[in-house]
Parts: C-alpha cells; structure tokens; sequence
C-alpha cells in the first residue's frame, strides 16, 4: 500500500487553516460589494491558444497543459516522436491548459461578453491559478490570486478606488502596511536620458531589482549593462526617493530638467488626482500610500500608475521575509489581443497566500470565536431522539453550532471531542434528565456545570457572556 | 485575430449567475456550520495514482490528465511513441490530473492527517471536480460537488443529521424536494434470491435504471440478463414501493418470506433509527423523506444507507428533467485504500449546478436585493473628491454599495450605468451642490429627485423603505 501524497507546490487547506483563510476573503468581499464590485468566475480549464504568448515565453513556459483525450498521440507528428521532441509535439497532443492568472481570463470574458456587459466593468474573482513553477518557502504551484478591476474607464477615480480599498482591507485585517504607487509616464519621462527604447528596458529590469539587491547593486548591473549614462540618473532617483512628502517629491521632479517632457506630465497629473482623492481615506487609515520612483513593476503591460503592496506592522518579525502581499496598475489595452481595441482598464490584486502567512507569522488572526458552541452528549441511545429535538429548537433560535456526538459512547471519549474541537458548551443528557425535561449543562471553558430545564437552554447559555 | 473561446463543456459564471449561486453557496455553508463542519479545501491537483483505480475503468478513462513539464517526452518508451501507443505512453508523461470527486481526496486527507485529525471529522467541502465526459445539457466538464461527511463514526445519528440538512439547505432555498432513501442491507437481503453475487451485481444495474425506463423496462432487462428467477422479487419490489407509510413498508418486508436475514434486520434497524431522529424535522420541513427499495446507488462503495433528492416542486416546469440533485451513503471501507482501515463514514453531495438550473427553471431565486445601492455622479471633474467623502461616510455606515462614475462624464451616461445595474438611488454632484454642502437625491425606482443635505443622505435612504 503506497502512502498518499499531493503533488509538489499542493496543500491541503485543513479545517483551521481554511477558517482563517475564510476570514481574509470575507474581510475582501465584503469591501469589494461596498463599492460595486460584482464576482465573476472563469473555468480553471482555458484553451491553450487563450493562454500561450501572453505572459512572455517564462510564462508560456510554466504552463500547466492538459493531455487531449482519447488516442492523444493520433496527430502527434512522428519524427518529432521519433525524435523525443517535447516542444515539437506538444502542440498536437495539449489543446488546453490551466488558467495561470485571473486577468488573461477577464480580458477574455469581457470580449465574448461585450454585448452583453455594462461599461466601465467592476469586476472581483478570487480563485486559484497554476504555474510550473520550482516552488519554494511561500512559492506555491497552486495557489490563489484575489483580483479586482475596473475595465472601461480611464478616470483616476478607480485607480483612487483601488487605493482605497487596499486600505480596507488591510485596517480591517489589522495589518499595517503601505501601497507603494508610481506612474508609468515617470519611468517613462527618463527614456531621453536612456537614448532608446531597448536601453531603457533594460534600465527598468535593473532597478526593478532594488529591492533584492539596494542602490549600489543596481548601480553595478547598469554599468554591466552598459548603461554607465544613466548612473546619475539612477542616483538622482535614490536620492530624491527618500523625500517623505509626496508634494516635496513632485516638485523635485518637475525640477529636474532632463526628464521634462509630455509623459512626466501625465504622470503627476495623474498622481496628483489620486492623492486628493485618497486624502480622506489616509487620514482614516493605519496604512500608508507611498510614492516611491523606484517602482517599475517589470515590463508587463501596465501603462498608467502601478501599485505594490509591503508590510510595514512591527508586529511581524524581522526575518520575515515575504517580498509584496498586492500589486497592480493601469493597462490600456486589455483586450486588444482577443480584438477588442480601445478599453482601458485598472486593477490590483491581493495575494491571498502570502497576506495568511504574513498575518500567521504576526499571530494576528483573531481568536477562533467558538465559545457559544455546543456538544450534545447522549448517555445511551435512548437519549439521541431528545437529543435531535433539543438541537433542533438549538438551532432555530439562531446559536452559533450545535452538534450531538453521534452515538452514545463513554462520555470521555465524547468530551475529549468537545475539548480538541473547542466547544463552549457541553449538553449531557441520560435517563434522569429525560424524566425530568432537563438536561445537564456544563460551561467547556469555566468547568461549572449545573442542571437546567429544557425550556431554559437558550437563555442559560446566552447569558453566560 | 482568432475569436476567443471556451473550452468545450466548461463556463463563466458572469456576475449575475455568480451571486445566484452564491445565494445557494450561503446557505448551505450556513447549515453546514450551524451542525459542526468545518470546511477544508483540496488542490484541483493529484497525483494520479491517488486517483486511478478508484472509480472504475470509466472513471480512469475519464481523469484530466496534466502534462509534465519540460522535457516530458524523456522517459517515454520508444517503441510506444512509434507505434503511438497512447495507452503505453501516458503513464511516462503525466504524473497528475485534476480531481474528479471531492470523496477520493478526502479519504486522502484524513490519512495524511490522521495524527492530527480528531474523529468523528465532519468535514465539507466546496469545490469544481474535473471529468472528460462528453458535454450535454446540464453535464459539464467542470462542474462544482458540495460534499458534507462524518468521517470515524457508525451512528446512525450522523445519516439523520444529513438528512435533516438536506431538509434545511432546500427549506431555506424554497425548494421542495424528496430526500429518497434506501438501505444497501435490505437490497443485499435479496442475494438468496439471485443465488450468486453476480447475479445479484446484474440485477442491481438492471433495477438502478428504473427511472428511465420503468417497471417493464426493467423487467425485460432482467430476462435479458438471465435473471428471469428474479422477477417476481422485482414485481414485489415495485408493488411495496407504492405504499407510502414507512411503517407499512417495514412490516411488509418482515413478511416476505425469502429474504428474511441478518442485512434485513441490519437494513431495518438503521432505517427506523434514521426515522425516530428526523421525526422532529419533518414535521417542520416542506421536503419528504421517502423510503424507496428500488433506490440502489450503482455498485459503489456503498455499504449501508443510501440517499438521492428529487425535486418534487410542483412550480418547476414538468418538461424540465435534471435527474437527482443530491445524493450519497454510507461507505465503512473510505480509506482502507490508502493503508487506513475500520473507518466507517456517510456522506453526502449537493449537485449546484443542477441546483441552480432547477431554481432558475422554476424562477425561485429571489429578486436582487439592490435597492440600498447608491452612484453617485459628478457634473464636472472638481467635484469628484467631494464625491470620494460622501461615499466614504455612506460605507462607514453601513450602506449597501456605493459607487463614484469613474469621471465626470455625460450626465445621461451615468444614469444608463445606473439603471443597467439597476440601482437603488443617484447622488448627483455640480457646483451648486457643493457650495451648499447638499446633493440632490433621486430614487431610481420612483424617480422623484430632490436636495438633500450631505449630512441627512443615510437617514433620506434609510426612512425611504
């Protein structure tokens, strides 16, 4: 008999784990439906030719691709099999794969769904997606992404919005953290400075890296890359990257001469409309909005502000590492790959496997609020039809959870359950109680018991709060 | 620029038919946790020798199975490829497939854990299952199954308790359904009559499709299969079945004479058990408990009661035809697969897919509850952080939904947006209301319009109902 296992990168998400998972996505739903967000969901299946070239060839790479059915190998090329050749056969053998981000797969709802669908699109999915990836500590093949966007409008009202909510969610999660934000129009305001589109590419891949490896690591990859011409540059950016206050860092900006041009204009006045839409929601919040120059977000599709989302609460231990728990930005053309031209869309998204781990490593999740729970415990089978009627009526009046440990074992063995599941209350019922419409109520947590009538459960075990 | 496209036999759920099933999802998660389970969540991905072989031949032939990466063509036999032998190649290139039942993984985690598991374990689980099938009305290749077990125990107290939450979820879904049941003693009592196993295994299919075609059908099956020396078993089976009183029903199986043994008495006892527990709850619910003899289950794991749920709502179409929408039994051997023997368990499924097609063929979803909602739009751009205020103060206090129009555009427009999402009111924004710190209200349902001061919005909403 082999011992089961799950695939590397899986995990079971067992009763507790899955009770405080529960808590981040309620915290999220409930924000997201507060301002208009409506829940969409998309198969995990989506056909490959939907997936492939839209995540660069990395992406296409870490692909999770489905074997057709049947006689798989019938159109499979045979010198390529005669050759073992993977890449040449796998197109004849997988025309499907599993869905590797939620946005892909929005961009894709909202085209087949373009008559039907009502613009600008507000738009949540929470829901797992795959990648091939090696995984490691905090790195999952399986895992889930918590998206919202606002598909059909430019207005920075919705880039606000999102700021706003990340807020939200992490106040109310009690965890402290800050949104960095920068524009795409500011990185790009630097492309004189490069001298080409490709060097300025490249200068982006280096800084993104700032975090991992700080200024004068970035420093040394530009020079490698033979980009020495934009050291100053990058200097400037550290060094003007420190101002705490946001209007300080603007007016550094538009002092500095090499980058005035049309995009750093788009940019601030860009950044600018978000900040005094925001003004409100940072005087009510424990977290912090962040400009910071520094943020490049890769050279993914973003065209507008971009955001990333770190941990700032002292209460997480210093050797956590976790790198951001959010990110996202504005893309101006979504849909534009499956035809649609011409929408413009923003969106961010909650890493919800890295926000439990970081809210487990702070031991912040709230106490399991189990008190008002109740175990029913029959001292032999005769009892079990009183049992049924008690927690029925139990039940009706609205108390949290009521269980009758099924069967009529010792009543050790019934109160060990109660004690490793963390009920409140323990209901035991025998033959004397029976007779006398009662039952013998015992407090989990104090010890006490005392016997009560049937009538008087209800209120015996409301009151004890 | 090709069209995009869904996988066959897979679906979006777009934000209308999300929250209809998430009205479902509620509840049943509601009546879930009021008895005591604990929700846990498996990965889509399994190993496949955790899934072969465990739901029969069809079952493997129906497993999505996921190609491994990189160079997956390796370790492939060359002889198998040149003859393109798929059968001879997949097991060297795929390792994993996606789940395709909730019951399998389950008895998997309970192994996994079962140092940390306390039995009973009453679990449920909410989660698509992937199966190859061919797609048809109703039948998806992704498909969601809410399972709800109790894992460890052989109370009867635990067939009762699923019973009666099959009895709440479709009470408080308004939906008037038959939990059939049966028990696999009292068909098993009928092995003398077969006079072999195998002939017993025949006469279950054959009975199992009664359904479909009939008493007749059945019975020219039976001849058909060589089991002629069973038809007078199948004509009592189907006469005993008209009787509606389950004590009736008893006492007519105690009196026939050939299949009075020990899986007889079995069968009775928990049946009678199962009908003193729920007793209470029917005489609350709308839904039936219907003793059926003919339900036998297929030959599944199967090994004492067994349950399947019918609509019998007389406000469904009668053309409408789904099949069951919910079943399940108990099983005593879940885990021996996997090394872990003498845990007996009962569970059983519900069927959302065909839950929501049921109550959407019968119009029973209640109507959106969004006459709360608020937009708020602005006649020109300065007025939109005024507009950011107002719906932050309308969220603290508790409103529904309120949303900024992302720009100040076209008034007209604004209101399209509103009416297709179908709002409850409009704040609409210009430069006199904001000098007189006061908005102008409009119902969307009435229609009326008029000023109302910022502070006196919520109690203006809240008294219009």
């Amino acid at each position: 008999m082999e011992k089961p296992s799950l695939p590397s990168g899986t995990r079971d998400y067992g009763v507790d784990m899955m009770s405080k998972r529960r808590f981040i996505l309620t915290i999220m739903e409930q924000v997201f439906r507060s301002h208009g967000f409506g829940q969409i969901e998309t198969p995990a299946l989506e056909n490959l030719r939907t997936l492939q070239g839209k995540y660069g060839d990395e992406g296409d790479q870490l692909l999770f691709k489905v074997l057709n059915s049947g006689d798989f190998l019938s159109k499979a090329p045979e010198n390529a099999l005669a050759e073992k050749d993977s890449k040449a056969v796998v197109s004849s053998i997988s025309d499907r794969g599993l869905r590797y981000d939620l946005t892909v797969p929005l961009a894709r709802h909202v085209v087949m769904n373009r008559d039907k669908i009502t613009l600008p699109f507000k738009r949540f999915q929470m829901q797992p997606v795959w990648r091939a990836d090696r995984p490691q500590k905090g790195r999952y093949r399986e895992f889930w992404q918590c998206d919202i966007d606002v598909v059909g409008s430019n207005s920075t009202v919705s880039e606000a919005e999102l700021v706003e909510m990340y807020f939200e969610v992490f106040d109310r999660c009690d965890l402290k953290v800050a949104v960095r934000i920068n524009h795409r129009g500011i990185l790009d305001s630097f492309l004189p400075i490069l001298g080409s589109q490709e060097a300025w590419n490249s200068f982006m891949v280096a800084i993104d890296k700032f975090d991992k490896v700080g200024q004068e690591g970035v420093a040394k990859e530009l020079v490698e890359r033979g980009l020495s011409h934009s050291l100053d540059a990058w200097n400037w950016i550290c060094e003007t990257a420190q101002m705490e206050d946001f209007n300080s860092l603007i007016s550094a900006l538009e002092a500095y001469k090499p980058i005035q041009n049309e995009s750093l204009q788009k940019g601030i006045a860009d950044l600018k409309a978000v900040y005094a839409l925001v003004d409100g929601a940072l005087e009510q919040s424990k977290c912090k909005l962040q400009f910071d120059l520094r943020l490049a977000r890769g050279l993914s599709y973003y065209t507008g502000c971009v955001f990333e989302v770190v941990t700032i609460d002292e209460r997480i231990p210093s050797d956590f590492k976790i790198g951001s728990i959010g990110g996202g930005g504005r893309y101006d053309n979504l849909t534009g790959v499956f035809g649609l031209k011409d929408v413009s869309g923003v969106g961010v998204s909650f890493g919800l496997d890295r926000i439990y781990d970081t809210l487990e490593a702070g031991n912040l999740f709230p106490q399991n609020q189990n008190s008002n729970s109740i175990l029913i415990c029959c001292m032999d089978e005769s009892a079990l039809v009183v049992a049924a009627d008690i927690a029925r009526k139990l039940r009706n009046s609205q108390l949290n959870s009521v269980e009758i440990y099924p069967g009529a074992v010792k009543l050790k063995k019934q109160l060990d359950y109660a004690n490793a599941k963390q009920f409140g209350w323990a209901i035991i019922l025998g033959e004397n109680e029976i007779q006398q419409k009662s039952v013998t109520l015992k407090n989990l947590i104090t010890g006490e018991q005392r016997t009560v009538a049937n009538a008087d459960i209800h209120s015996a075990i409301s009151n004890n709060h």
